[in-house]
Parts: C-alpha cells; structure tokens; sequence
C-alpha cells in the first residue's frame, strides 16, 4: 500500500531514533545489577506503544521482570494479532572484541550495531512501528495486542506463568513473532516449526563398589561397557531410534513441505567445512534439513565413569552414568516421550545391572502448519514485499515459550523473523540490517492486511 | 623330615621373634618419610640371611630402594632355587581402624596381628627360616640365592632395571615366590598364572567444537554416542571379543588344568552377594573361575565427555574419552595387544569421527605349566605336609615383575603363596595365621627335597 509506505518513507528516521532509544538501556537479564534497567525499558515500551496509538499499555510486575502489555481494540468482533517480543539482551562479554560500544548504537556499511539490534530490540520494534503506521495511516484491519517479557534470555520463567493467570487478557487469534531468522537477504523464510526436548540422567549400577579389574574382570559386568551397549542398542545402522513407540506421535512432513523445505539454499561441502568434519551422519531417507528439522534425535550430553585422571588405573567401576537429550518434533508430547525411554532403558536393562533413569528437563516441540491461514497470510505477506514465496524453515533448536503459549493459549505462533545468520546475536558486534528493518515493517503491515482477509493471497 | 620338624619346633619362637624384628621397622615404600626404614629394613634382611647361614649378603643400592641380595652355594653343578620376596609394605591408613598398633606384632587368636604380618614379611621371612633350618641340619640339597626388593608395592621399578643388570649373579634354575594366597586353610593351592595387562585411552573427536544439540543433532556425528556403538561392537553377545586376531595367540588350559581349576571351592551365591550383583556375566562356555583366570578381558576403566555437571545443558560435544583396558592371559604379548587394539579401533572407526588410541601401560601375563618339574615338586611338597593335592590357581590379577622375570631370565617362578584371602593384606588389620608360617617353612623345605631329586613325587 502506497500510503503505509510513504508513512514509513517520512517517518522513517525518527523510527530509527525511537529504536536507538530502546537500545541504549541495557536490559541484560542475566545480570542482577542491571535490575533497573529492566524497568526502564519496560517502561520505555509501554510508552512506545501507548505514542503509537494503542487505548492502553501498562508495565505489569512478575516476580522476575515486568511483563508489557497493550492493546488496541477496534472491533471485538474483528481477528486480534496478538504480538510477542522481549526487551531483555544477552551480556556483552568479551566487551573487548566489540568495535563500538554495544549500547550506543551506529550505523555503519547499512547495519545497525549494538547489543539487541536485532535480537531482539530491532526485531520486536518494528512491530511497534508497523502497528503506529496502521493507526496513523487509518489501515489498521484487526486488532492488536502487545505482550513483551524480559526474561526471554534466562528462560521466560515469568511469562510461563503470566500467561496462566492473564489467559483471558491476552486473548486472540493468532501471535505474531520476530525473533527468529530468515535463510537470505534474498531468500525469504518462515520458521515453521521448533523441536522440544526430553533429557534424562542414567546411572547404571554393577557391583557394590569398585572393583579389582584383574581379580573381578570377567566374571563381573562392567556397569561402563554396559552402558555403552545400552546407548548402542538404541540407535540401528540407518540411526533410526529404536526404542519401541517412540516414532508413534511423529507426523511424517508432507511431500508439499518437505520439497518447501528442501528448497533452501544448502552446501554439504560448506557445512561439513563448518563443523570441521569429514562425512554428516544422519538418519537415513532424510536430508540434512529434514534430519535437523522435522526428525527427533538421540544424543548423549554427557558421559562420565570409573577412572578419569591422568594415566592409567585399573578399575571395575561400580558406577556408570549419561546425560541423554532427544530433540523432539511437533506431536511428540515430551512427558510420554520421557516416560517411555525411562521405561524402555530400566526395564530392557541387563540383570547383572541396576538402571535408574531421571527425567531432568523438557519442552514441547511447536509445528505451524502450512496451509494455516496466517500462515497463507504471512506467505502472501513476503509474496508482496521481496516478490518470492517464503521458504518454509524447521528450525533444530527449541523455543519453549511459543510451545507454552499454544499449550495454555491454544493458538498457532507465526514466526515472521527478519535476522540473518550473520547477525551475531548473543556475540560481540551484534547487528542488523536497516533494510530488512524497514522491509520487515512493510511486512508486517502487509501480514495484518492478508490476515485480516483471512489469508488468501494478494 | 622329622629332623627338621624337630628343628622348627626347638626354635619356633626365636623364628618369631626375628619376624617380629623385621615387621617392627615401618618399611612403607610409598611415604618419603621412611626412606630411612628401606635402608634398615634391607640391613636387618642381610643379617638374617647371614645368621641363617649364607655365604654372603649384601644390600646393594639401587636408584629407588635397595635390594637385599645372598646365596649360598654348596655345589656349583647342583641346582639353584632363587628365592624372591619384598620387604616394602602399603600404608596403614586409614590408622583409627587398627585394633592394635601396625608396627608392634601381637598374637591373638593363633595370628600375627600387624602390618606386614602376611604381605610379605611373614610370606617371605619363611624362606629365611627354611633355609636356616636345612643349612643347620645338614639337610640343603642343592643352591639357594635370595632376592629383596623394596618397591613391590610401587611397581617393582629398581628391581625390572637390576635383574637386567645382575642377570649372571641371579642365574637359577627356579624361582620361589611366597607372596600369594591358597584357597583356603585346609584347600593347599598354588598360583599358576597371573594375567597380564593392557591399557589405553582412547580419543573420539566429532565436531571441532561443542554444538548446539537442536541447531546440529541429527546431522553431525555425536561422539559418545559413536564411543558407545565402538565399545559395544568389540563384544558378541556371548562375552567374547570380536577384535579380529585378538585370542589368535591364547593357549586353551589342557581338560586336566581344567578339571583341576575347577575343583577350588566355589559358591555363586556367595560371590554374587559379596559383589551386591543379581547375575554374573561372562564369557560362554566358561566357568567363573576361568573366565577370571584363563580368559582375557575387555574392560572400560574410565570413561567421560561432553556435559557431566548437575542438571542438564544441551550440548553435541566434540570430544569423548575413555580408558580401556585388557587383562591378558599367557603366551599374549601384551605389546602386540596394545597395537593390535589400537589399530582395530583407529581403522574400524566410522569416518563421521577421528578416533586416536594411546597405549599407556601393560605387563605380560605369567603362566607355570603343571607339568613343570619344579611344579611337581611344590605339589610333592604340598602332599607331605597338607596330606592333599594343591589345587592350581590362575589369578585374575597381575604381578609385572614375575612376568618380567621369565622375560630376563628365562625362568619360571612357583608361586607357593600360604596367606588366605581373609588376611586383610593392604588394609587395616593385616594378620597371618601361626600354624601357616610354620607348616609354610615345611612345605618349602619339602619342595627343596623334591626340587632337588628332579620333582617326583615322594
């Protein structure tokens, strides 16, 4: 639409400078001392929000850091966009390797530097200023909600439960995110999907205590090579799980998907270069991108055992054990999954052992189906602004706040990210592209138009 | 003989005593602090083997400990016993749990209560006694050489460099050894063979660094899981090594060793429960008692990578080790082991991982034939005094320098051990039974009236 873009056009330096405000308080959640500054950029996005032309925003107190939330309701029979971002950034260190410092930002070769310019300060706020151009432009087709945690980087441990008591508040039809990455400048993609994760600690048990390897070896299971034989057992010669049940939730990828995915642009050479070794190994009859993306996994975390200094000890250790993590895919519910290795490890166990397995940590995995009309809206929405279909992309990692809001929210995220690989985020010298900021705002804008309609294409 | 019981019984208590005076001197050869007791400890040894009617004795300096050296010849065509044993002792700590001071002997309940009462003080002071009781009555058939060292308990370290030095002086036609156990007080057995040894680490590298377990799981190698299938695969499901070549130079025990293996008392039930297991494991076909004494092993000491820390953190690690070691069994050169194992693991490794494999320490195993005229004799011996056949023993453990022995000197040693498992050798409380330091100077000077007159049966 031309007037949104001759809104963004005069406005669009002041946008900027708006942002840089943002930017300039240092909210890092993990370090107690910056507490304050958690408030005031709190505060500063409430204020941001209520300038851009929301009925109300308030700074809402948790007993971690303050939540933001705002609203504008045009029509309570209108589709509500419910967006989610954080305010709070990763530390700084090495502060040394920095060329400029991380909370004053310039502009330097088109790209913003500094801690949070894109992750997600950048990110976040372009919504803010896509949202201010509807208002102002009288574009606006649904309404909107703003919900902003500060604890995003330490595990939006507040939020988790925010959402419980504020269910009703946040209300809505769908929640629009940008904290995530696109493949290319050029290849424009959303993340479709996010894996869960289940982690457990094994220990398995032989003798009583540790024994003499020469007296006891051979007549006494080794709790170590046990072990070992157990971790073997679950994998097969095509690294396909074996352990029974546990593929049952697994919904295979669509052909449709599974060529949209396949289609981004990837170098076996480059990768393997990158991770620094000869041939990938992976689950056979899938790609590299399905294998990371829409496969679950079996990896050990941590192992450790018997003697492990310097030189050699002859031992028969009484006690062996492992970290076990397995990244999960969407409809694999990470409790069963916990229970069913926890069983399946304990009771295939070899009886010259003991096996006690403890389920540690979890997450569910999150899936956004493709034919999913803000999905349709979001792939219309890129269609319009870079003049290419969306790669759809499932990333291996694991966000558990977007598979918490389903869970409790029981609406779909669409994962609209407009950072880049090369961004370094979380590193020194953090930044992000001024053109896929404004690019980004235009399509958002575009999203909202297409949602709007109920997400058929332009 | 009844003129040498005779002789034992007028001077039992003098034996004692001079026992007494050797166990007094805290010879411990781990702790710096007793350096002075190695050099008086070897000075008392030299004395005794002069009192109890040596030609000479010497205490000759090593690098480390001294080694106490005599002999007596009386006819240079007869044959020569070599008698070795340590005057060195292990530690006394934990020290609150001695009921009596370790270094002032007493007698209760028939025993010698005190460190080193067994280990080797009382072992190898009966070869002392032995001797002196034949070279007084007239009754010594043939040569004696005596051999004290005093780093048994560290590794034997001067005395591997001696015997290469002083090979000449040592020269033998057997070797007599009282530094292990018999099955039981009425169950005479001699120990045939000892394991031997090898030892490696080994180094899995995957990934050149630790990565994300979402972003990359699935995709690249994780090397403990890698570790893991390696291990598990070098094992069939009957306990047997599958390393090609591995068993090629194992001697399979005769039917009769066999037989005579067996006949030592065993109860499963007991070593089940004194180990705390439910099931034993091992090898097929073999019986606990040889898969411990005839059979190699493969055995993880050690093993650790990636996260090993409280709770959980997800990560692919690079790295993963383990220690691994190999009893072996006689005629295994534990050399050609070592780089077998390493071959098989670093060529058989799958080229998603870079396996190193580094030997760091092995010793030969030690066998004595039973139809080895020196052995006859002991079994001679054993018959008269215990009015029973000796049941042979292979330990499942290892002492290097009786393997190195063989190797330097070419001959073989009969190990007349007359201590008993319940003796607490190595902890606190060490005793030794009175009536087996008695009936141990007679069974030895019956094995010299065997030895000597070619090792028939009385």
């Amino acid at each position: 639409m031309q007037i949104t873009k001759d809104y963004i056009e005069a406005n669009k330096d002041r946008f900027l400078e708006e942002l840089f405000g943002l930017i300039r308080i240092p909210s890092i959640s993990s370090e107690a001392a910056h507490k304050p500054d958690m408030v005031r950029c709190a505060e500063y996005w409430r204020d941001a929000i209520i300038a851009a032309g929301a009925d109300k925003a308030e700074v809402m107190p948790t007993e971690g850091n303050p939540i933001v939330y705002g609203e504008k309701i045009i029509d309570p029979k209108l589709p509500t966009v419910l967006v989610y971002g954080h305010y709070d950034v990763m530390p700084v260190d090495p502060i040394d390797l920095w060329h400029t410092d991380p909370f004053e930002p310039v502009i330097k070769d088109g790209k913003i530097w500094a801690r949070g310019a894109d992750d997600d300060k950048g990110q976040s706020f372009m919504h803010a200023k896509a949202f201010e151009t509807m208002v102002r432009t009288n574009t606006l087709p649904c309404n909107v909600k703003f919900m902003l945690e500060g604890e995003e980087e330490i595990g939006s441990g507040s939020l988790s439960k925010w959402v419980v008591d504020y269910k009703d508040l946040v209300k809505a039809d769908v929640i629009l995110v940008s904290d995530t990455s696109m493949i290319g400048t050029d290849v424009p993609s959303i993340t479709t999907g996010l894996r869960g994760l289940a982690y457990w600690e094994i220990e398995v048990t032989g003798p009583n205590a540790d024994l003499h390897s020469g007296l006891f070896g051979g007549s006494v299971a080794n709790p170590l090579n046990t072990l070992c034989e157990m971790i073997a057992k679950c994998m097969d010669e095509n690294n396909h799980i074996t352990i029974p049940h546990f593929y049952d939730d697994v919904i295979e990828c669509s052909a449709r998907e599974r060529e949209l995915l396949n289609m981004a642009p990837y170098s076996e050479e480059e990768y393997k270069k990158s991770v620094g070794v000869k041939t990938l190994r992976g689950e056979k009859g899938y790609t590299k991108i399905e294998r990371v993306g829409v496969r679950p996994t079996f990896d050990l975390c941590g192992m450790w055992g018997g003697y492990t200094g310097e030189g050699s000890k002859t031992v028969l250790p009484s006690k062996a054990y492992a970290k076990l993590s397995c990244r999960l895919v969407p409809n694999q519910d990470n409790e069963k999954i916990a229970v069913l290795v926890k069983d399946y490890l304990e009771k295939s166990a070899p009886d010259y052992v003991t096996v006690k397995v403890t389920p540690l940590h979890g997450g569910q995995a999150y899936g956004c189906p493709i034919d999913l009309p803000a999905y349709k809206a979001a792939e219309a929405a890129y269609m319009e602004t870079y003049g290419k279909q969306p790669i759809p992309m499932r990333s291996g990692g694991s966000i558990p706040i977007i598979a918490r809001f389903e869970e409790v929210l029981g609406i779909k995220s669409i994962l609209m990210g407009f950072g880049l690989g090369e961004d370094a985020i979380h590193s020194p010298n953090e930044n992000y592209r001024l053109d896929h900021f404004y690019k980004g705002i235009e399509t958002i804008i575009a999203f909202y138009q297409h949602f709007a309609k109920g997400g058929e294409m332009a």
